[in-house]
């Protein structure tokens, strides 16, 4: 790796509802323990921790979750949880985090990554962050890691590579196509040059500020003076009136799909977004029947379940392919390739003004 | 109806593991608010008081669902509920009930029904239980009242009769066939004079005592020392005694089987002995999407699924015909179709020492 000091920016400000009725609006993704006994965001902590000293891991959250992210994470610094007023999506996160480190250390590599993704491999991951972090301090370009797709979805960005420079895993991005229909999708898997864009980067602070600058100048001259009021009286200040105004956009839409400068790395470290409950049954290891079952579970003639119980004796009779979870206060029983649906009970909870339960 | 007074008597004592979760060892099923907000028995005692007054209706049932009994049926004289010390199936159960009313009333007519059938029309019922008991009193023989089957289940007992009498309801009965197999049931069907066993039966007391001294004599012998001791200071020494050496046998084995003076009275009114949560589906009345849902439920392209749900809000999204029990401390999901074999689930908690659960 880059004799240059890395710095971890590990981005915790998502929320989302696929995960009722274990996340709710003051617990989303990371702050479960879905996929081990370890909350995501402890887990990818974990990951960034072997090769990246806590002093240089920043986090970035909303003021809602500030509060649980402080408690899960006692090993972290106050000082580098940062809390948005309100999340104010990728840019404007990313944009403030850089404008710190560069503060601290102009010179300084950033690796940028969502807090509730699941790596297989996190050795393999440290290896390619490493190698990406070699390119963008050489190059001084903005690296994406990038996933071989494992079929046509249509939830993902696709980007479409330059074939790789000899000798180099990197390539030059040609295009980002953010969601595209299926059957663009498959046109792309199959010119063999096309990665999924896993919101994973590495790129100098000075490198993405630069780019920040010039595509999206409104972000960098509201929240660069954020940066510098850091540790100072005035920062609280800064920071309402900043994100009062600050415009909300992806870095992917807002600067990388717009930069010359942009390279992609592939990752091949057993990479999940963890979309929903049927992708924690994908990643989990079943038992004799295939079946993922946390907590006390019976099971009789059933195969393919996700079953996550947390107080009561779930029993689970002749049924194929679905997922069970209780909470303390709310069950979901949900076909398993349906579970991206949970969020029609949650529109319909919202609705009936039953806030208790979101 | 005949001018002879009629007694009815509940039977209550039966235990079963169909309706786990809800169901448990001193919660059977007859004790359960799983059709309505009243307990089937309760329901069965409304049905019987429309036209028995309430110190002739008694109810049997052992001394371990005795206090809750008591409790859900105040209005009944306590009196009036036989404890049995164990439960020895209803050769014993209605031998000692036959022998009570006797004493009080020897010319007295009896009416016996289980605590934990659902009858549609109600009224329906109390006019053919009146025509059985013009029949039992005007013949001094026993009655059964037959359902004409639905199907060829394999889980019922069966009745072959003669032809009706010309201008009677009644018919001779030829021959008993518990549980016979499909192709079997298939054939009884077919013959057209056949009806499934209800286990409700009418009959003048002193003409079951009559016919269980003939067939089942060590049941009288010990039996009738007990009726005879109701009200005195040795009842409990009396019923403790003969409880423990007194033989387990239903009435339709032990007497109805094998006496000659047994008539059966086709019943149309809409019976079901309600023998699993499927069962409870098929009676409800369901809503647009054939669901039928009790408690906090939200459902999403779902149909065809019974929800009881009595603490936790409940989503169900994308999945037909799935039964889904939840108490407070245990939560059925189940096939709708294989509700039979929650006996699985049961069974893995007797072997794995769950008492709690049962």
């Amino acid at each position: 790796m880059s004799e240059i000091p890395m710095y971890a920016v590990i981005m915790a400000g998502g929320r989302g509802t696929r995960f009722w009725p274990r996340s709710r609006k003051t617990e989303p993704k990371q702050l479960l323990d879905i996929l081990s006994d370890r909350t995501m965001i402890q887990e990818t902590f974990d990951r960034v921790h072997v090769c990246v000293p806590v002093e240089r891991i920043l986090i970035v959250t909303t003021r809602e979750q500030a509060p649980r992210i402080r408690e899960q994470m006692p090993q972290v610094p106050v000082d580098n949880i940062i809390s948005e007023p309100f999340g104010r999506n990728t840019a404007a996160c990313i944009c403030l985090a850089a404008g710190r480190i560069q503060r601290e250390d102009p010179d300084a590599c950033m690796w940028v990554l969502p807090a509730d993704h699941c790596i297989a491999d996190p050795d393999r991951f440290r290896t390619i962050v490493g190698q990406a972090a070699d390119v963008a301090v050489s190059t001084n370009e903005l690296v994406t890691i990038g996933i071989v797709p494992r079929g046509p979805e249509t939830g993902y960005g696709y980007i479409m590579c330059e074939p790789a420079q000899p000798g180099s895993r990197a390539c030059r991005v040609r295009q980002f196509h953010e969601k595209p229909e299926r059957e663009q999708a498959l046109r792309y898997i199959a010119s063999g040059d096309c990665l999924w864009n896993s919101g994973i980067f590495v790129w100098k602070a000075s490198a993405i500020l630069r780019e920040i600058k010039n595509h999206v100048p409104d972000i960098y001259a509201t929240l660069l003076p954020v940066a510098d009021a850091w540790g100072t009286v005035c920062f609280e200040d800064e920071i309402e009136r900043a994100y009062a105004s600050v415009r909300s956009i992806a870095i992917d839409s807002g600067v990388l799909e717009k930069s010359a400068y942009v390279l992609a790395i592939r990752g091949d470290f057993g990479w999940s977004d963890v979309g929903s409950w049927s992708a924690v049954y994908d990643i989990a290891t079943g038992d004799d029947n295939h079946n993922v079952l946390r907590g006390d579970v019976y099971t009789a003639d059933s195969r393919g379940c996700l079953v996550h119980a947390t107080g009561k004796t779930v029993a689970v009779v002749g049924l194929d392919d679905v997922v069970i979870v209780e909470t303390a206060d709310a069950l979901l029983v949900c076909r398993r390739d349906r579970s991206q649906d949970v969020r029609a009970i949650v529109e319909q909870l919202e609705k009936k003004g039953r806030t208790e339960l979101l």
